[in-house]
């Protein structure tokens, strides 16, 4: 099942072509992942990074840009899980706009880290509930 | 009348030292600039730029930084305006975080521009009446 | 004929956990995408796109993370085209660091564009001389 | 005596007018900065950082902001120090472009501190001598 939320494509995003500058897109798009942890998993990613001390740095990025976002649409994140591992997470991310247009669709594997060391760990149970509930076998 | 908004520290604005780099900090007075427009004056900051044409880019900026911002802090902005000229505008911010402690204060001159041209225009009425209301004899 | 490009991983590019934040690696690959059209093609991108009107937006991106980007690391990148069709070219992207270590690949398609509308168009033939130069069918 | 540098305004500092977005006009400067240590004081920013565990946070910044920078502009940087506090240092800006106009002036109060703790320090001997070389009494 996935997770939805919205965001507005603010100034900060924009490029001199006056649309979204497409690294800005993948930082979009990490906005949204660390709002998914706490309706995921019942805990917010700053409570992971900071106190747990784990985190899910990307290692493989797929992405299709399909509309330009321009300042003031709506942004429709649609997120799930395709993949859950022993020490790794796929995640679906599908932006449409408000009119309902596909901008932007990618399929990013995450690893489980320890933020210390930065070295893979297991994702630990604690996470794993929440995230099966999200798991999905839809294709992007 | 001060305006107040609230936004988290999000990933993207952390340094190596794992508080907010600064730059970003105007970044974030940006988004919460933009967010001002729709409750100050009726009208959001992407229909002033996209339809009106009209941009309020800043000349002059003094800022404060009195404390850092750690990832998952939530910044309580207050904001207000202390002069409303011909052409110009002086916007005043004070970020405090969670704990009630104070984080930043900025006073910033902006002016209305025409965007096509970027040339500095009168601030047209329909503004004046909203920006009144906010108008603020606070000292910063 | 690949080329290549060298800069340092900046004080910006880090996050909280002192490595580079994966959206601005495709910050810095833009930065080398733009060095590369003087280089290549010899006209510089601010030309290309201020004058001459034309801009080349991804659309497809696939990249792998190899290695994390720490403060100071030396980015060698080395950039080649592998397709150049009638509106699109494809960009392959290899980032070592100082040591020889592997720390990003990517593959991109980019489409050619008029910069005012944004509407797709043929690449012109005084850039695919230059393109054609540095066609390479090395496989990422 | 001041030291100078120089750097093109890059397609990712642009907003939708097409000119520098004024946060980034800080992260350029902070740029500059970094390049000014290895000139000024013989160690690499990112040295003094990941080894030394020294860092010089910004406490108080004013700017104004005469001109916009626009894509390929070059911005010729004249940065010294007008302040060696015992814990503190003022830097000062003038940004020119290629045409040799007055595009951006900032003053920034910085606080040496210890990188782990982020408590101010003492600014250590092994920097005074080279920062006491780019005193001036130069008034922004």
């Amino acid at each position: 099942m996935a997770v939805t939320f919205t965001r507005p494509v603010e100034y900060s995003m924009l490029d001199g072509a006056n649309i979204a500058y497409y690294p800005r897109i993948y930082d979009l798009a990490h906005k949204f992942f660390e709002q998914s942890w706490l309706e995921m998993c019942g805990i917010s990613y700053p409570d992971l990074i900071n106190i747990n001390k784990i985190g899910f740095p990307v290692v493989n990025i797929e992405s299709d840009f399909s509309a330009p976002m321009r300042f003031g649409d709506e942004v429709i994140a649609t997120i799930w899980i395709d993949n859950i591992g022993t020490k790794s997470l796929t995640w679906n991310y599908l932006f449409h706009n408000q009119n309902g247009e596909l901008l932007w669709t990618s399929k990013q594997v995450t690893v489980c880290v320890d933020m210390d060391s930065l070295n893979p760990q297991i994702i630990p149970d604690y996470l794993r509930v929440g995230l099966q509930k999200h798991l999905s076998e839809e294709i992007l």
